[in-house]
């Protein structure tokens, strides 16, 4: 990290309403009827998206560059261009049934952080750059976060080229289709640091009624499937202790799943989200089930520890009875502490502005996790109504809205450098 | 009951063989690649079985009448012909991967009595009649049992003839077109005493090693909609403690439902077949589960305890979860005891011929249920193998099936008193 700059005016802030016209105008592209915005990767919608935000960017005065997985660029030259840009950025692509915000703020926070720079006519001595991140959301094409991840090498381009969409569209197809397979090799593109704003996706800002979360890290992944196979049989002939009922074991499994979560507070987190019963009649007693585990926390060993626990229990089960159970890891990614001096820098900018703040982490992936990869990252959470995401209802104030744009201005502004 | 008749001969057998090739050749009619038989009521399969047996019974020198609900009653008269008549029987509709066994057995046993007795030129005091009751299996029609509900007036024969399939088509329309809309009212038939021979359906003859199940009754049952309601929300961003998953305290009342079956023993049961997470995804807290709870026991106030109880421990679970809990009663069969005098009649035909036997309950539902309302009823149950039934798979040991259906002679002939 670059020494403080503290010559960056303390007065500067962004203009609320503009980001959240902005947030509007880009909402109606795919807009639902129920208030939300469908707005899948790489469709029709995705390009007028990105068309609108890169005029935005033009109008700005920025220039932009494309790269070969649609990752687009939009720079704004610093007095000293040939330094690292100061990064910030996100995605424009939404789930299915997804929000006006989940993305969408951390880009457009980026442009106004731009507009408004220029609006005062201040230069940074580091260049800015707002990077709309490829398929985040991984509705459409999997793996999620595929623009970042092509970028900071977490797999390759040919690997994100092959993947199809249930109709059999490929990405490098779609990508050609709707104008956006540009030449730049990803990752040919030098990072100074990176800084993402995004709603919480959670409730606990919310719940403390503090407007800027100051995130240190992202929770550690991992995903099972899990299949407990006994024997189908009849509910009424079949008396009791002559049954190999799949379902009754599986619950045990399930509840340990959770109360392992409880075992590791603050961060530890233990679900079961999926479960398929098989033949799944009320008269017959489950011959199988399949359930999905899903385990997260904060620390490599913690995260590793819940996984040792989990298989440690389930080898008793198995044993005690005697149905077959197999588990399969299906999904892992390790945890992702930032960047402290970047963590610093944010947590600066809240307190600066007199923004009520705390300590947060993210339990969803974003982009900045593969960022982290290459650069000093950070993320700057602001609550969301209920916690809720990936939904048409998903909300946010307007006043949270234009406070968490206010601490990127000035993290950008502090690590850039104000040219004077 | 009548007082026993203790001059019918003892060393009297059916002819096992033939009843086998009758159980085959009734099987060819609707069967499965897999070696099972579909022939769902009130089918064309249906008419053609129906027809096949008639047929077989009119060879046999039997009358036939058809009632209202399609019911058929195959008569061997007795010397004392005004007599009420000892029957049997079962049915011959099947569930769409049925076996060739479950019901089909209790129909061809009670021809295969008639035709021993028409071999020896053995007359009886009572007349003989052996029943096809219409769609017991309920697969294609609800109710299920439904011939033999409706002659036992346990629901009317409008609303039998009200019920229709996925397709739209009625009872009563198909008993037409496949000609067994009979004239007969339902019920306007005495009935002296009954008797149905059925495989077990369960495993417990068959892991006692044991020929001939004397069943003392049917286990009541009930069946129950549960439905618990949290809120759904993201896995990763929300902590344990401001979790409301549906899916945990709904497993706690899942396994409640088997541990109160198991504070029952010998005949207590408890079941959970079907479970439907809502919205089924692997990180996504479930918002809402819905799922079958069947309690079955064989005395009412044994059965009534675990009603009880079930709704009182949901009723902590509801205030101490906070979650909203819904519970519907959807079926509710009471125990159903057979008569004792006709228990004794089954257990002493079996000692007589020198079966291997054991006091037996019915898990599962059967036309007898009914037929106990108006006359003296009881039941012979055979092992099939692995207990497994409702299955392609399902299996009986000829040996079996004709030990089954010599008790079921000697039953019938006590009963009805030989002519001599």
């Amino acid at each position: 990290m670059k020494t403080p700059d503290l010559r960056a005016d303390v007065a500067l802030r962004i203009n609320g309403q503009r980001l959240w016209n902005s947030l509007m105008d880009l909402a109606r592209i795919g807009a639902t009827p129920k208030g939300g915005v469908a707005r899948l990767a790489l469709t029709d919608l995705d390009r007028q998206g990105r068309d609108s935000v890169i005029a935005w960017a033009r109008a700005a005065a920025m220039t932009v560059t494309i790269d070969q997985i649609g990752n687009i660029f939009m720079r704004r030259a610093g007095r000293n261009d040939h330094l690292p840009p100061v990064m910030t950025g996100s995605h424009i692509d939404t789930q299915p049934t997804g929000g006006k915000f989940d993305g969408n703020y951390g880009v457009l926070a980026g442009l106004e952080v731009v507009r408004t720079l220029n609006d005062h006519g201040i230069a940074t001595e580091a260049p800015l750059e707002v990077a709309v991140w490829t398929n985040e959301e991984g509705s459409r094409f999997v793996p999620v976060m595929m623009g970042s991840g092509v970028f900071c090498n977490a797999f390759t381009l040919e690997h994100a080229y092959r993947a199809c969409d249930t109709q059999g569209a490929s990405v490098r197809g779609e990508l050609e289709r709707i104008g956006y397979l540009g030449v730049e090799k990803p990752g040919r593109h030098p990072v100074g640091c990176y800084f993402e704003a995004h709603i919480e996706q959670g409730p606990v800002l919310e719940e403390a009624n503090t407007v800027i979360g100051v995130v240190k890290g992202v929770l550690g992944l991992r995903w099972y499937d899990c299949t407990v196979t006994g024997t189908e049989a009849h509910a009424g002939p079949t008396p009791m202790a002559m049954r190999r009922d799949a379902l009754q074991v599986a619950i045990r499994i399930m509840h340990e799943v959770v109360a392992l979560g409880n075992r590791y507070p603050p961060h530890g987190r233990g679900t079961v989200g999926y479960v398929n019963v098989f033949p799944n009649s009320r008269n017959v007693i489950p011959g199988q089930v399949k359930f999905s585990m899903d385990l997260r926390n904060n620390t490599v060993e913690l995260h590793d520890r819940m996984d040792a626990e989990i298989r440690a229990f389930i080898d008793g089960v198995r044993k005690e009875s005697g149905l077959a159970i197999e588990v399969a890891e299906v999904a892992h990614y390790p945890p992702c502490p930032f960047e402290p001096g970047c963590v610093d820098v944010v947590e600066r900018a809240a307190k600066k502005l007199g923004y009520s703040h705390m300590d947060s982490v993210s339990g969803a992936g974003h982009d900045a996790i593969y960022l982290a990869r290459v650069a000093p990252a950070a993320m700057i959470f602001i609550p969301c109504k209920d916690g809720i995401s990936h939904n048409e209802i998903e909300d946010a104030q307007p006043s949270h809205i234009e406070a968490g744009a206010n601490v990127l201005l000035h993290c950008m502004l502090e690590q850039a450098g104000v040219a004077r």
